[in-house]
């Protein structure tokens, strides 16, 4: 494959600086899209439109159609891990995921890996096929949720803060240990078969890294993701995985340090300076413009889009978004974004 | 005054190094002692609660008659600021405070400071009966919230997701820095009050300082801050200030050296290396066990009292929590903890 033909995000990923950068922005095919929220309105439950290979590929095509993003990411949820381990999960319509909790069961049990990928067997059909319909330049990506924060889900059985979970880590460590280890094998099993149906490269979302202490962020961040890509590897996965720990503040030097992660996901508060210093040299940075700044749009989106250019300018950089863009951002200012980054405006 | 008449909060705050290091809690009046759900009812809201020096004072005296503490605080809230400056301020039992929001009026004005200083002279009044009702030897803290952290709440109405706030310091930079600036004069003058009433140090709350893209974080907090302490000063106080940036993050550094703070509050995740590392050196420090080992208890809690004692003993330490107290926590398991920390278990 010629150079001009490797996606950009990938080139990046594996050490290039580009200018401009590619950009791609989390949760870019969402509900700040009118398309998107009537697509939407075609499954009855946010998980059966996650399933439906149909549904969650036209929704990754949506805001390719409107913006020349670099990337296009896999459309499903973290929670289909759990789901598929046969924990009862439902959205509830404008608050978001509810589960069965673990905390309060006697003995936490679940469902095998192997059988959880079979039934994951729809996912994996939407990316062959989300492959299939997006143009070669453009990376695919897949993704999971990291242990610990799909860990938090299913011990509380809702989001909202995480002291609950994190009681638990105090008053039954091994079987939170326990449950990270099943989380690490479905899910390494989870991405390897996504790679396997045609995802470029992979990202996983610990969105939930905030407000631990030091050493509890060693034990369930960093210890089962270290677990998690060497599990990946020894499935044969040779594809660059980038790293989100939201909110891991100065944890972020252990995480990339430790972990084995190829690229690292900023979030909105990290300063890029900061990043640049804690992640070892060359290692591809993607972030973190504030989501708010798409919401609110004008001069204020305008400054800190350059800010962030300028800021990653002597690093590999994806540009991307510090958190998922949020439902209030509107479709023309996004539009703007894609332009100041590409060097149009 | 001998030095041993010196209360050891203050020797440490003065950058002595002191085995077993002093110890106070962060909300330790609060409602996980029964004695204080009790008092509670005998005021219809909290506000006037607050504003009963008799009240205030036997809520301060509660935790002192149960655990050797090296320190009092204050009782009051940090909302009887915008409540003075005439806006109107209610707390809802089981949700939290609310105000009517700024957000949404076309011009934003407020009372006048000295005004509003009047109007808090219950407070200091409560000062003074604290000062006499306390030994010597227990140092007694004044408070104020942050700039920043009352703003948010002017602005939203409410505490939860600070995004709203956020969104004006885009959308009206210069009306967010007035409102700022309002609240670094009313601060100054509520925290010189308090000290002539007889408060031998201070410590201010900020709690929402998380989340914040760095240049915002220089702009709302580090900027305010200092100009707040430069202002306590010229206003004549001379005693040392505690500054709680919970959740700045790597914001710390930046904040313990450019605000004139003189001792830093450590959150829950911050750990005591990095800290020691960002502060100037010999700053004291005052931290950080996990709240949630107050309720879980048992060598959970045991474990997590002697690693805080271990990380920061080789610099000034004020022993405490990195977050307040909970109303899960148990009485015992405060016990428990302040005989850890002074060496008798």
């Amino acid at each position: 494959m010629a150079d001009q033909e490797i996606p950009a995000l990938l080139r990046v990923l594996n050490g290039e600086r580009l200018d401009p950068p590619p950009i791609w922005i989390m949760r870019q095919a969402g509900r700040y899209l009118p398309e998107y929220r009537e697509l939407r309105t075609r499954a009855k439950n946010f998980l059966d439109f996650c399933y439906s290979p149909a549904l969650a590929t036209e929704a990754v095509m949506q805001p390719l159609r409107r913006f020349p993003l670099d990337a296009a990411i896999l459309f499903s949820d973290i929670l289909v891990v759990p789901d598929a381990l046969g924990q009862k999960v439902w959205f509830v319509e404008g608050e978001g995921p509810r589960l069965e909790p673990l905390i309060g069961q006697e003995t936490w049990s679940f469902g095998d890996s192997e059988k959880a990928i079979q039934r994951l067997a729809p996912v994996y059909e939407a990316v062959e096929r989300i492959r299939a319909a997006i143009p070669k330049d453009i990376a695919l990506i897949g993704f999971a949720g990291a242990p610990w924060t799909v860990a938090t889900y299913m011990l509380q059985g809702r989001g909202g803060d995480k002291d609950d979970a994190r009681m638990e880590v105090y008053r039954r460590p091994e079987d939170v240990d326990a449950l990270l280890d099943v989380l690490v094998e479905t899910t390494a099993q989870h991405l390897a078969a996504q790679v396997r149906a045609g995802a470029d490269c992979l990202q996983i979302f610990e969105s939930w890294a905030e407000g631990l202490p030091p050493l509890i962020f060693q034990r369930v961040i960093v210890g089962p993701t270290r677990k998690l890509f060497a599990r990946v590897r020894e499935l044969g996965v040779t594809v660059p995985i980038i790293g989100f720990p939201r909110g891991a503040g100065s944890g972020i030097g252990a995480y990339a340090h430790e972990t084995g992660v190829n690229a690292l996901g900023v979030d909105t508060q990290t300063s890029a300076m900061e990043v640049i210093e804690a992640a070892p040299e060359g290692m591809a940075l993607q972030g973190n413009l504030d989501p708010l700044t798409l919401i609110v749009g004008g001069a204020a989106l305008e400054k800190a889009a350059r800010d962030v250019l300028n800021d990653f300018r002597f690093v590999p950089h994806i540009f991307n978004l510090g958190h998922g863009i949020t439902p209030q951002a509107t479709p023309e200012n996004v539009e703007r974004l894609v332009k100041i980054v590409k060097g149009q405006v």
